[in-house]
């Protein structure tokens, strides 16, 4: 799993902080310190798995010495009644560790799994399912690593690291006399050299525009299909052609079918629905 | 808004941390320093507003010159058209500001939206909706926050304050001999005494037994509605009900009829769609 | 130890990082890196012994490698010349490590000392001995522990774990016209409904009329003795009792022989006596 | 008041997380956010105030907005009834500061309190009280703080900012065949050249040797009060002298007669007996 | 000042801590609290002035309450004698913050001035001088900033905002098989496609073969004048070129002349030398 | 390795979070996840080791698997081609923690290389060079600690372990009337005990009086060099003398020459060349 793992451990920490408190006072006063058991997470839907090495890192979390055996790896579909992962060690542990690493686990596989049934609707054709900045806070880098197991890819992490002029943009800097031209080269010379151009742009005009102008990625924002289906006949290759907005399970064929290079979906992580998993001892 | 501002700010801390990164570099290329424009938070959907002065607290820790401006406040109900707050200030800031601050609007919106639908269809019977700790990991104290303001109630925040035996230890008791009598009084001997003991039973029976043998609170995990209303009745108010498992808004009215004092629902925060706010410049 | 061990690991590089500073300018100028050596924890004094892992775990965030062997656990009670633990690995590793492990093991063993001398006084009557919130800023939770250790029980950890009406909510409330009955109820519906409402009370009268109108306990504040003895009588069981106030070794037994189930005392915390401890080479 | 005030703000944010956890569940249930009050520290016993800042520090973390005026400043002596500040602010902001900060001010005065009965039973002859490194782990900068308030004076803050050999080293060293000479020549050579380097003796005839061979301030450990005089009399003002080890109120007068320059005594911070103090609404 | 102010914030506060420590001693000895004065900092030496406003900030997190007047801005040229800025406040604030802030202007400034006299030894050429990774550990940002400030450009800040595949990435990959073609159109696959994907190259026909297979900005690596020359040549402005490798301020310029896009320069960072700045009261 | 040890992995996990960012894009995007590799770190010049056990550290926090084999140990000259330590484990591991690594042995080995030739050119006479505090912000421990490997000593480590009283301190008492005397006995009295006070003077008179009214070291503050032979002589071993100002290589061995103990100088923290190694894969 290729992710920032420090900061991941970071971010258990804070859950299991925020989900043990001072201390699980049930366990602690009912189960005897030195008792051990097994428990295993059960799938209860269908669906992808991701964020079982983020369960095992809570389970070590709250105790290095539990042993956490990982059945299905990430990426991988699952069915219900499938084994995930068998935990064993104090069961005071398992107890205390079980809710943070069931609520990660169900929310990433939750978003690898709605990715995933878009990448499987635009299958054969050319467009990728990219995520947007539209994540719960604080989770960013784990939902965009759930997006990238569910088969989609990623768009910028955060506003350092790519360049997106987006309308609001565009509507201060025109009413300052600047026009398209102007904006793009202001921002190849004073953004880093190493970062792509993206311009945010309303008709199929303003995209080939914005391409003979210099920009390498246009945002075609909220555009019916023919507009799109134009913008990419007009663009020719010049540059890589991004649609937006409004985009659902139910047209995302017919907007990959336009051609566009890429399919941003912001559902994928502002409305998640959570993958049934349960742990049963 | 009674909550913990510091940890919140920590938080809202975090977000800008993840979302801007080491600066804003398509605002910094572009943007004048100086320039100042005047943005409102516009609703698009229907639902209960919440976390408006969070939304106030990202524009604030990311520039305190922002003037924000809170038109309606957090519980109200909300239509589409309707400005909810008038940020004011450097542009630059507000577009550094803006994507955090409605990653937080729209979830906790979204969750306070839910949980009144919740709330709505049991109006009148006498049973509180109430949360679990199905969070989203590290926003616990927020979600928790918008559970309130649409009118639910809160369960225990973490392990450390509420006492809740749970199948999983009922089962490793028992395994050694122990009864629900031995486990409860063991409860309410070692844990602190100011915590109410909260048991899961599967049958009005075992609940009857519960608190006979002193539970303060029986919870009736995934029940029948005949079995919960038996519960009921044999527990004649000798203890708090709590009805968990299975519910949707289709079913809720009919638990709430069996006269249970608790539903607790872990949808409200496990699988959250985020209520449409924008913000227009 | 059940234990926010993570917590207690934060508490120990708090206080290591406040004693050891940017290093041990003596022992690096003058003892030799490689030196090893052998050091035995030794009692002082009579008393109970506390915090024995703590110390080991100062001397493991010092330095893994050395060896910490525990003779005698906590809770049980040592006599002077009794060796504790012995410690052995390098020898300035030792020396960094000696002052914050004797700080936490003789204040810890101070107050379980100190409880246990009340415990002992009561014992065969049924009244529990419980700390306070007067404890040391920064050291509450181990401080709880060292109470728990010597025989006590702990009430509320903090603000957020118990309700509990003081006199100082009664007179804003009352000053506001609400009675005895409103302010309860109130209590019971807006506070966490897992949590028990304990009320503050000057009178027997009023620990009745409290426990009459909803009141899980009474706190009876700087109460004479015949006053207690008689809302014992009358409250008869319908809810816990706890004295505070005044109470020493003095007039504990006669407080406990009221009936009451509860004695608090502050100063098991608030003014410690370190038990006598000390490392030999 | 001269202290590291960033850290000091550190040690009253961790105190009140501690001590205010997620929230005070009860002044939230009960008390009107809008109510405001007033309240006064009142000293209950006679001593020297300690702490007022801090204490002030405590609420302004809570609510900037509390008005907090001081009437007494730390250093004077105070006596039952005598009102030290007086809080004006939100009540519920009063109650959630209320604990911590009478912890921190009954805790320091408490010190300042100890520290100058022996300041005042040596007045008139030569010699400085002094503390130790036998702190509360975690507040040792407001403990050294106290003690100069009661007018006593801080023997070194940590581990680094001072040359102490010890008799552990002293044995470690003589064990591998060095004498005093190449000991403290030793520590001239490779400790930080603006310390003193300082050497725990138990002879006067040690004493003079070690002077001899450069050391400049001898610690005298545990020694009788005729040794101390003979000790004295032989270094001859050549360098500091300092008495250690079982000196109590009843006996410092005498040692301080022996004409050594500082007397440090471990109970002034290890054995802390709590100022009464109260805050009345 | 376009930064992460934030961050700043967190270096500065780190570096106070590291210079502070628990308290100036020696002002606090000897230097009444209320004592205020008025200093300048002086310029000793001809340059560039960079963090003018980064000294502020270190004043203002030792005292809020200092005034701090700039006189100069970041970016303009300094003589010996010229007043960059004037602090008046509290001589005991001033005194704590003098060193520190000195350490941060007059190493800033000699970034800023040694970046730009490679800016002026290439002026009227269309070369940008960059930066490298070369940076001190933990000051980063700041670097770059002035870097930018002596009128150079960023490279990537970091590992993550860049797409650079150097001469160890490529020998690791050829090892097993994969031809530039092959790496160049994995590395546009998988890595975020708002990055442009850079390669280190070792000859001018390398460049090139590179360039046809999708890399967007090639870096020449220890060339020739005559290679870089034929590199430029034969890319024809298909993709950006940056010389690497042993660049002087005596042959820059000479590069510069090639035709190259970008002539990055580690010892802009790795090499500083600081700028004489001083504070007089 | 003497060093606040954990203070340095506080360092290196700040250095690799700001050269890794949220991930290394180029390498997970194209080298396989379990290639493993070895590579070298080698010397490119002359010059004096210091901060491999950094390095080792940098690659051990980036992945504890790595296996770093040191060959070469801090202190040593080093020679070009010299390996100076052997990195195996996964390559992409190596990638990740390469520069991070360089930074810190490139800068340390520099600070020591120059601090050497300091004390190459005084060999045999009896003055001691040493540091100051211009070192770069958030690295003074590693930077102090390359000093010493060179061969020099450590002035003072902050403000708050050691007394100088500088210019400034004496202007501003001056101006209030206060003479040297009344200056040194105010220190000795108030400032730590266990410090040595030291006084920066401008002449050999001033250095005389100041060392018979008290100090214990004297600085001479840019004098020349008859100035200060005549300060040696008068001063005649009744306290410390560190020159101070102006010192170069060129200059060093005469200013050595004059007899004094401690040559202070702020460039070998200041203006600091690496020192050329590199890692070869």
């Amino acid at each position: 799993m290729q992710m920032g793992w420090k900061r991941i451990e970071e971010i258990v920490d804070r859950a299991l902080a925020e989900d043990v408190g001072w201390g699980d006072v049930t366990t602690e006063a009912l189960v005897p310190a030195e008792l051990t058991g097994r428990a295993s997470f059960v799938a209860k839907a269908h669906g992808i798995l991701a964020g079982v090495e983020v369960a095992r890192l809570v389970f070590h979390r709250v105790d290095p010495a539990v042993q956490f055996d990982i059945t299905i790896t990430d990426g991988n579909s699952i069915q219900p009644g499938d084994a995930v992962a068998v935990v064993e060690g104090k069961v005071a542990s398992i107890l205390k560790a079980e809710r943070t690493a069931l609520n990660f686990l169900q929310r990433l596989s939750g978003i690898a799994t709605e990715t995933n049934r878009y990448v499987e609707v635009v299958k054969g054709l050319g467009s990728r399912i990219v995520d947007t900045r539209k994540t719960t806070p604080g989770l960013r880098i784990l939902e965009k690593y759930a997006v990238r197991v569910g088969g989609g890819h990623n768009h910028r992490l955060n506003l350092g690291d790519g360049v997106l002029i987006k309308d609001n943009h565009l509507a201060a800097l025109r009413s300052r006399g600047l026009a398209m031209k102007d904006i793009i080269s202001r921002a190849r010379e004073r953004a880093p050299f190493n970062l792509k151009v993206e311009v945010e742009v309303r008709t199929a005009q303003e995209a080939v525009e914005a391409v003979e102008v210099g920009a390498d990625i246009v945002m075609l924002d909220n555009m019916g299909l023919e507009e799109m289906r134009q913008a990419v006949l007009l663009v020719k290759g010049r540059a890589l052609i991004e649609a937006s907005g409004g985009i659902t399970l139910d047209n995302v064929r017919r907007v990959a079918e336009t051609g566009v290079d890429l399919i941003s979906i912001g559902a994928l992580t502002h409305s998640v629905r959570s993958l049934d998993i349960s742990l049963e001892m």
